[in-house]
């Protein structure tokens, strides 16, 4: 499928097309004293902002750090101290952390760091599983796992609980615990994390009727090709409920396949959901096998028509002087509901490059947006109202 | 009263009817490490399952341990301790508990086992009695009640705390007692013991008025001698208000008559409900005497018939290949209402034995269910409403 | 006036009337062992009876120690602890306290004495004054007052804590410290003294719209000379709202004047309540004054006709073979309404002649009380209801 | 602008107008021992009260101490110390702080000074500021607030915190922070500073919505030039929703210009408010640039209309025997609404000062008080409620 070139672009003339990498300033200071005040009120990152997360009063930066990549195998203690120190310092005031071994590193850092408690906002998860039968979603378990959390983390309380799936037997028994763990001063706020609107209601419903304490964030994957629930349902939850969204996506967490780097824009296998599982060379692969492959063809020119797309991403990225990734993260916060996107980064030079993306903003133009629409072809739209009257 | 023979049950050809007792594999290791990491997720015991309790989030295995008999008299505090291990490696992650002698008793093991404290269930009861004069169920004596219990168990909550017997003077201030002794921490659950429906509805319907925390079990006996209240009027309160059922009896909990043991299936004495009191020796005893004895030819009659019934049920489980009391465990986790069979056990062995019992459930079928029924002719029914209309 | 002698009385024959005062048994033991096991469940004391308070689940003894003459100047610390002791081994098991004096006497008492917690029952008050110019009925108040008890009893939690009199600017936020006190664990119940039912009511009716937890027990002064609003209006704050009465009168509490002993039944000075506060010596002096004394004919006239009553209750008294202070004490217990009758004592011997006067109950028949009530004259009816209507 | 003399007044007869400053008696001692118990009950100081505080139990002195000028860079520590031994020796017991440095200093003048805890109401404030980008009026930042002012100030809880201006974004969680923070037991109360009447009644409604606690006062800048929103509005708060007023002015404050004094009545730029921001130096330096400086002709008329005013009040004062701030801080008091006025001081020599206004208020007769408004010419008026009806 051949598309138009991105000449149409008219804003396009309002920055130098480097045809490199975007880097303003690298003013960065991975050595400074961490324990310098921090510079409250003026962020030292360009286009770093903070806002209201939902309708709530907590204000965070517009990209908070996800830790699970910056505790990773790979990733040594002192990175990911500098990682930390680096966000810190570029004024995120979010780490959102998703595991038990990212709270005991995290916690010994905020030590040994010795950064104000009013400076930083901490989000953990409680997780439940079906599989492992013993535990349900109940009072004992959030309970039992906070307190766990918070002794890792040798915190006094965590900003926000976030509730990793919805379990449909208990929302009752959910909020009231939650309320619990936010009077008992263990948090500040809960969130949901993976929970469908439906939900998110049935949760703020119980809330009011029970005079509970409503959630204020959910988390949710939100990059170009995940973007149903974020751009069609979520925003009326922040109409209705204050239900803000925090997004991540696997480009904007580094979790990007490290062989075919930005080039390809395709992580590879480290992510595993439907959407993004392909590389151009699974395809390549499939392609060869078929029609004996498990693939049909359907799905291999619908590989072909994604590769396309990755590649025409590319070239836009490349025309606006950034990298893809940079591309997709900034193509992420252009959107209004995302009140804070997560990063993640396994080097503070990582994330320097992701926060280079904020300056890219305001060279989204509507027309750039455009274009981007038209490259994506998968901009959701609610499904139609069916009237059984029209059926008659 | 003669019956007909049980050779009409069609599952029976499913497995060998050894005419022995039941025990599969005996590969229990009653002296395996306790401080060993419990194998979560895949039950070491066929048939043990793990249910929310109620309509909670708590999940809990379908039998639990019932700890009254393991710290009776009789058995030594190895025993007892050999008995908790080899429940919490079976999968049994329930311990019910009676007395304050066992409360202590149990703490102690708890302290040396040193068993992840998620990996357990701890239910223990509030008693109180009209009898002492100076107790009622009082916001007080709760409060007094289950902190004793704490400092006794060494532990710092209690997963369900159990209110033995309701107070009919005062269900608002046992519902805000109760939400307190939550709220504070030392419980996350609380439920009811030989509560009567209408007054487990009552208390639901002053936690709901008062936004308290509502119950989410009833401890019940249940056997076959023992039913209308749990299959006809329990299943009703899970359905309206989220009240599980965990069921005891007089055989699952090991209180059985040591001399007849298992051949009759009569416990005499130990357990003074009038449905359980008699025993072979005792009807006949009681016929010679009559008709001078205290007992009507009635009753002789019904202990007679009562006699047959156990003979009938003794052939059964020979057929089935199994004693009379894994009968009666597996009858009693057949039925649907009971999501946590309490099992006593004075030694590892006779809870192995009692464990054993949950490979027979795939082999009640219904025509053993049938056959069951047919011998017992006890199956409870709702009596019918009488219309006042109709008695004009 | 001259009355009827009460020969009529039919019950008399029932008991040897000795014309001595009541003394069944003298079995006290003033020096056992106080940390010896309280005997629970069988009352010590004949006529001793144990009662739900309010419809709470405390249940406390018919009669209460009131400690404020215990810590009186008279007496010693070593006979305050006797009465305490004394207190005790005979059923009562609420001690009313009304002086910080008296919480730290008390306090010391406790803690050498080594009594269970959960075998007595502590309550204790919040004053306030208006003349007290910085002190309102305020939450800060209230917390103050609760926590400086709790420290000078050196105890974990006040049983019931008393809001002395009623502070119409402020009902709101009574309750709802009130219900902090509790929910904080310093406090199982409250309660109020001197407060009319209508605010009894009006707090009522704010502790249910705000969910807050309702007072148990008004504190008011009964006896056969204060009988309206423990008679009439009482009752009906039972019946509806569940607030039990705690009943105290001058002679009760042994406030009754030592020289007249109870021979003249006739408390002087020592307790300024208008109802109370005559004696024959004083109505003698004034009417010599008359008519230049402050006193008018009427009130002289009434003085000598109170004279002529407490002649014929000693009488009465005398005939039933008890004081007229056992007499009073037996009438009040034998008013429904009265849940707990406050004795004082200022030695154990008097406390123990008080006690007494439980055994008198039985023989207070109907006839007795109708002569009691041809006696006092003030049996309180209900003002008529006066229909507008039939104004017209 | 020329007005008549005061001449009319009739009762300026009643006292000497002296022509000097007021100061009755100076029987101040400021060495006089801090630990000394206080004198409860009889105010030292003729014509301080103590009221209720909104419609709360909590009563306070009609003047509070502000601790702002009095922890001000020119206030030596003993100064400090003085100042708020002054202020508790006349009877005030209300301290009002309004900065972090000056809850460190009251902390440990508190610590040496050992007044009973029970003898004095601190109210401090949470700040936010939408400047500050991070920070918005979350839970988080109040609690962080709190909790540091209590660290700061030594002592278990502050008596109200008052939440410093509004934030339309988020009030459902600020009312919910509240009440956390009173449950928590560090706070006895909550109040508002700068909110207008429809923030403070949309906080009132989500506090009975949600059963949170509800504010008690209101605290509002309010003098002879700054009344519109005091005299119209806050009275409405009080009867309605038990919202009481505690007011500052800036010459209750002792924020007048020190280089003017008393004499012209006018702080000088260190207050930045519109209406007080003018000196008559000002207004002639700006008349003289006229027509070329940056204030318009009305300006300078307007200037000099208020210059002539504060010529007429100082004459009045001058009358009354009293300094212009004096009778400035007696007509702020003569106001029902006002139940606290706030005064500061940079010396208790000044405090000492303005609590003589106290005894001015007897004086303040209506005709007095007429004369004011005559000065004033800015009694508040409600706006005529326009009816779109007559519109058409």
């Amino acid at each position: 499928m051949c598309r138009a070139p991105i000449a149409s672009l008219d804003c396009m003339e309002e920055f130098s097309g480097t045809g490199g990498h975007l880097d303003f300033g690298r003013s960065i200071s991975l050595g400074s004293n961490p324990a310098l005040p921090l510079r409250h009120g003026s962020t030292p990152t360009p286009g770093l902002r903070y806002k209201n997360l939902g309708k709530s009063g907590l204000r965070i930066s517009n990209v908070g750090l996800g830790t699970w990549p910056v505790f990773s195998p790979g990733v040594s203690d002192d990175q990911a101290e500098a990682i930390l120190k680096l966000a810190i310092e570029s004024g995120i005031n979010l780490f959102d952390i998703s595991e038990a071994h990212s709270e005991t590193e995290i916690g010994k850092i905020l030590q040994r760091a010795g950064w104000k408690r009013t400076a930083y906002v901490i989000t953990t998860k409680v997780y439940w599983s079906t599989k492992s039968e013993e535990r349900g979603l109940s009072r004992k378990h959030i309970i039992e796992c906070v307190r766990a959390s918070l002794q890792r983390l040798q915190l006094q309380y965590i900003d926000i609980v976030i509730i990793h799936k919805a379990d449909p037997m208990c929302p009752m028994e959910v909020v009231r615990a939650m309320s619990y763990v936010i009077q008992q001063g263990w948090a500040m706020y809960w969130g949901t994390a993976r929970w469908s609107q439906v939900e998110i209601m049935e949760a703020y419903t119980n809330c009011r009727q029970f005079n509970c304490i409503t959630p204020i964030v959910e988390q949710s994957e939100y990059h170009m090709f995940c973007r149903e629930k974020c751009e069609l349902y979520l925003p009326e939850m922040y109409n209705k409920i204050g239900v803000g969204l925090m997004a991540w996506g696997p480009l904007s967490m580094a979790l990007s396949d490290t062989q075919n780097g930005d080039k390809l824009f395709l992580p590879k296998g480290s992510f595993k959901t439907k959407s993004f599982s392909w590389t151009e060379d699974e395809i390549n692969r499939n392609a060869a096998l078929s029609p004996q492959g498990s693939w049909g063809k359907d799905r291999i020119d619908e590989g072909r028509r994604h590769c396309d797309r990755l590649r025409d991403l590319a070239a836009l990225a490349e025309k606006l002087g950034c990298s893809p990734t940079q591309l997709s993260i900034a193509w992420s916060l252009k959107h209004e509901p995302v009140q804070c996107l997560l990063l993640g980064a396994t080097s503070a030079e990582q994330l320097h490059q992701s926060l280079q993306s904020l300056q890219l903003l305001p060279r989204l133009s509507s027309s750039v947006m455009l274009e981007l629409e038209r490259i994506l072809e998968n901009k959701p739209v609610r499904p139609p109202m069916i009237s059984t009257l029209a059926l008659r």
